[in-house]
Order: C-alpha cells, then structure tokens, then sequence
C-alpha cells in the first residue's frame, strides 16, 4: 500500500508519528462547530456541511445566513463542476431578470470582504514555514489564513474544501447567491481576489466527484444538466435529531503544533525523504463527529 | 462567473492574457505524445491517458510497459480511492501468494529511481519563481520538475495528475504492478519519496470522480467493491484508429514564458490582486488532441 502506518515506528517515544497523535488528542484539543455558523447543503445523494467563518466576512456570511433562513438555493443548483478547479452553485436562471428567484430579506448588494484588519478578534497561529504567496501563513480558529505584514491584513486562503463568493468582474458583484468550493489543487491565486466565507468540514466527497461540466470552464450546457439542490439550511434550522455535533481540531494548542512538525518530517518508516516543509495547503485540519 | 475572461482587457496589446496566449500558438509550440510512451487505461466507462517518462524512471517504465504488454492489469481494479489524495490501481489479490496474478516477462524487482542526475539528457527549464520545497522547480518535456542543486539531482515532482509507483516501506519493493495517480491538492511531501513515472494527459476526471473508498486510506472493503480496469494497453499496441494524437504544450518556448508569465501576474479584467508568484503545480501543461 502507498502509505504504510509505520509498524513499528522509529524513535516511537520521542518521535510521535501523526496517528500517535491524533490518538492522543482529549476532548479540550477540539472546539464545536457552532450551528449559527454551518450551512447544510442537501445534494447528490447526501449532505454537504460548510463551516462559515464571520469573523473574516461577517456582511457576506451574514447575507448567506439570511439566503439560507428564506430557503433561497432550494431547486436550485450545481452550475458548474471544472476538473481540478471549483464545484459552483447559483440560480441557473441569474442572467434572466424575469426568471431568476428573488429575494426576500436577503441583501442584493453585499461589500466585497477581500481581507480584514490584523486585529485582535482576528486569532492567528502562525507557521515557521515560509510561503512564497506572502509574508505569512497560519491558522485562524481552524482555517487557513494568510497575513501582510506591512500592511496588517489577514485573509482566509483558498486551499481544497475553501467556501467563497463567485462574482463578476467588479469585486464587490458577489451578494453570496452564488457560491464555490475548490476541488483541486490550491487556488492561491484567488486569495485576496474573492470573499472567502468558510470550508467545507464534511461530506467534501459528494462535491469532489460530481461529474464534470463538459462546457467551457466546467459549466453545464445543453444536453448536460445542472445537479440540482434539494435545499441548503443553517444548521440551527436542521431539527436536532438530524444534526451532527461536529468537531474541529484546535489550531492553537500544542497538539497541533506537534502535528505539523510530524507532517513537516514524516517519521514513518515508509519515508524515505523528509521534506522538511509544510504547506499550509498540505496541512488538513481534522474534523470528527464528537464522540 | 467565478472567473471572468476579460472583456476588454487592459493593456491587451502588450498584455496578452492566458486565453490570448493559448490562441496565439503556433503547431511548432506543441509536441506529439509517443505511443510508445502512453498507456490507455479502460476504466469506469471511459479512456484515461497516461504520458510515461523513461528519461527518469527508465528500468520503472519498462515493466509498466512490459506489464501493459502482457495485459496485466486486465480484469484488475483500482483497489483505492482517497479524497484529496490518490486513486490506486493494482491486483486486489496482491497479498494472496495463491490467488494474485503471476507475472509474465515483466519483472519481481525493479529498483527505486526516485531520482536522476541532473545531466545533459534530462532537460530542464527553470521557473523563475521561488519554491519551498527545494531549490529550483521547472519544467522538463511538458512534466513538473524539481531539482537539489548541491546533490545535483533532479525528479518528477507530485503534483494534480502525476502518476507514481506504489511500494511497501522499502524504497524499491514497487515493481510497477501497483501505480497511483494524485487527485488532489499536490503531494509534494511525496517526492523524491517514490518512483515517477508520468502522468495523466487525457480522461483525468474518469479517475477524479471515482466513488471514494470508504476503509482505511481510502482502501475499497466490504460491501464497497472495486473498480474494474477493462484493460491496459501500451499506445502503440492500440489500433490507429482506436489512439488519439495527443500533443502536448511544449515548455522550452518563449510562448510557454509568456504563459507563465500570464498566469502570475493575472490580466484579466476580473482580477483584483495579482499574486505575483506562481506555483509549479498551479501551471497546467495543456493538452489537446492535434488539430
């Protein structure tokens, strides 16, 4: 097999691999994922789960908050699935004024939240690792985040299962009507470029494998259908019973310091070469049901 | 839409955009694929097309192709399916002394070529742009590339497609019958790791939406089943006019600088913020079928 669990370990005491880790998580090295702040996404045969993160786009999640209360994206659908790129949903009548669902409460204009303020309510665990992206890279409560030092700006970066706002060219265009998941390899190039609203913390499969849109940039054209969505709900709309009590691995405890330095020098015996580096992009922030 | 293209674009005399670029070419700036170096791969209703590079993994691509050639993996199964990680191809009985599919010509032991010298036959064209996973990243005959400068020595670097040697914890206990192909987020901390041996240039979202194994590692397990390979074939052993003529963008070209160039610091209208960098794994080498 590609990737064997080391059997045993070198160093084992002093050298925990990332599974002696994860196996000796307890309970504080986990936070919850609050149900004010999760989409749940009914399509392709199961639910698709999106942790929202307000602090970094609090005008753009709470619009999508509101789209969510007053069922905006239900019948609509999967509008484009590009290879190695973005799975996106909309309303596949937007562009006909007569045909395109309205809103209710719903904001139609919503500020772009490109970046934020360093700030204080703005949590930041940096990585030693450099990144040639920008000055620094890290974890904010959970997410990959990005920091200019110069100018004291923090954003949320595009790595696979990033939740952001399509829009068109002007930057504020995006109301959060229509949103994107990155299925492939990190966008970085996007970063600072679109508002960034949260990831996806479970149920990633059901957007990865949805079958590519055959027209150009992976949109669905004629005969290919959209994939519809059967509805998208905050979680504390979700009656209780249906909910997952999800858990986020902590970003900021020691635990998850020593992780990335198991994920920066493998230590299992099936590595032959440590890279010595991690990628903020390579560095998945585990996510339970809690136990 | 996400991504816009420009209408108009700024400074488009002098600043041709990536589509700009593309529709530029020339028949000279592509390179045909060698059906002496592709494999076609039956599978999940369609044809996945694999480039091999012999230049870095000769003895490596003479069993896979010697495998192909005694119909190995006919009737075999892709065995496992990882989110954001690797589709994997083998037999399902490996580990059955009795029940696993004997080898014909191909060979029991082949060694572990995880790198190459940095010599005159193994071209290479440097990015510019800084990599943190080793000294220099490039391009070499169309595959991403990285290169030790102190140790001299050059590989294929994992990125979104790339086609690898499964293997046990020792370094050569791949002999080809096992292979991978990166479905996500690039694998860098894979490289120099195991033995590349191409990667895929046609059918990569029959292998990126294949139904994730739900055991361990994303290994298939009962009830879940494996997905049947029909067959794989060496290019050149298809009949003509069952193959596609493939080419591939060349990168040792002025047009491929501009591209780059194109893509790290984006033209188009919609971009806000242009990153200035760019990733080796975040150029996609185009592929077309020869016009």
């Amino acid at each position: 097999m590609l990737i064997a669990l080391c059997a045993p370990c070198y160093g084992a005491a002093s050298q925990p691999t990332i599974a002696d880790l994860m196996d000796s998580s307890k309970p504080t090295d986990w936070r919850s994922v609050d149900h004010n702040n999760a989409l749940y996404m009914d399509v392709h045969g199961g639910q698709v789960i999106i942790e929202l993160n307000p602090k970094f786009a609090p005008q753009s999640v709470a619009n999508v908050k509101a789209l969510a209360k007053e069922k905006y994206w239900d019948g609509l659908a999967i509008v484009r699935v590009q290879d190695n790129y973005v799975v996106q949903w909309a309303d596949p009548n937007a562009e006909s004024a007569d045909k395109k669902k309205k809103l209710k409460e719903a904001k139609e204009h919503v500020p772009a939240e490109l970046d934020h303020p360093s700030e204080k309510d703005i949590p930041f665990k940096s990585l030693p690792d450099k990144d040639m992206y920008t000055d620094k890279v890290g974890f904010s409560d959970g997410f990959a985040a990005g920091q200019d030092l110069k100018k004291k700006r923090t954003w949320l970066i595009h790595c696979y299962g990033t939740v952001g706002v399509g829009r068109d060219n002007a930057a504020d265009s995006g109301n959060g009507t229509e949103l994107y998941a990155v299925i492939g390899n990190a966008l970085r190039p996007l970063d600072r470029n679109v508002t960034v609203i949260g990831r996806v913390v479970y149920g990633m499969e059901l957007l990865s494998t949805m079958e590519r849109g055959k027209g150009k940039m992976g949109f669905f054209e004629k005969p290919q259908k959209p994939i519809p969505i059967r509805s998208i709900r905050l979680a504390s709309d979700v009656p209780e019973k249906e909910r997952l009590n999800l858990e986020v691995l902590r970003t900021d405890t020691k635990l998850f310091d020593d992780l990335i330095e198991a994920r920066r020098n493998r230590r299992e015996e099936w590595f032959q070469y440590r890279s010595g580096h991690v990628d903020v992009c390579n560095v998945p922030v585990a996510v339970r049901i809690k136990p």
